[in-house]
């Protein structure tokens, strides 16, 4: 089996479970701090699936802990298609929630100009739990590409 | 080089591609006929994505008939890695323009009532249009994973 950047049970693996975690915790944080965020079921959407994300991720970082420490080879066929399974599913829920609740953040920045006329909404922090949740799919989109390509060249 | 379901210049391959245009089409002919869609930036956005992945896709039939016509092989890997990367990043954009979409819909439909206060916004026709997009989206997906597994196995 092939060792690509971000393979299980590497520093570089490890690298990028740490900072799927750290993302999608920070935009956890950050969107529960929002005021009036529970309004929108795209909000809610987002910390749910982000929650998922940290739950998963945090599973493959101590898994990746224990191969270092071990030094054992995790690059067994059946656990790399769960591997794949898991990020796949992980990857597009998370895409699916950042862009849904970016679709609302447009909408009420450009189109209906509720930000201008609510201040007390906070687009600010809406926005930076949005762009938080796209860095942590970018890191799961790199996981789960690594993991097919090992998968795919068995 | 394998073939999987969905190879380019087979069979199955033009299917898919066929049915991404037509469902690409039908989601923007859709969209184009519901009132009031141009206020939306995400319904626009789903209009310009939709375009962007009719045409790839219609590019991508035309090859698939002309290979099958003239029986030419397509399985070059500099050909499938062009494939791989554009089916991938338009298959993202669609999931994106979808989800933006759906995330807008679900605003107006659950969150602020909209579309029973104001009957003339075209609700039905908007959720026909990003269903038809999540069609969309799942056969480019099915196209791009088969790309990526025939391009991972050379």
């Amino acid at each position: 089996m092939k060792v690509v950047v971000g393979s299980p049970g590497t520093w570089s693996g490890l690298l990028l479970r740490t900072g799927q975690c750290a993302f999608a915790g920070a935009s956890i944080a950050v969107m529960l701090s929002a005021y009036g965020f529970s309004n929108y079921t795209a909000f809610c959407y987002l910390i749910a699936s982000m929650g998922l994300q940290t739950l998963w991720s945090f599973g493959l970082l101590c898994l990746d802990v224990f191969a270092l420490k071990s030094k054992r080879d995790l690059h067994n066929p059946l656990l790399i298609s769960l591997f794949v399974v898991g990020d796949w599913v992980t990857a597009t829920l998370s895409l699916a929630a950042a862009c849904s609740s970016a679709g609302v953040l447009v909408l009420f920045m450009r189109d209906v100009g509720f930000c201008r006329k609510y201040p007390q909404l906070s687009c600010g922090r809406f926005e930076t739990s949005i762009s938080m949740a796209f860095v942590t799919w970018f890191l799961v989109a790199k996981s789960s590409l690594a993991m097919f390509w090992i998968l795919a060249s068995v």
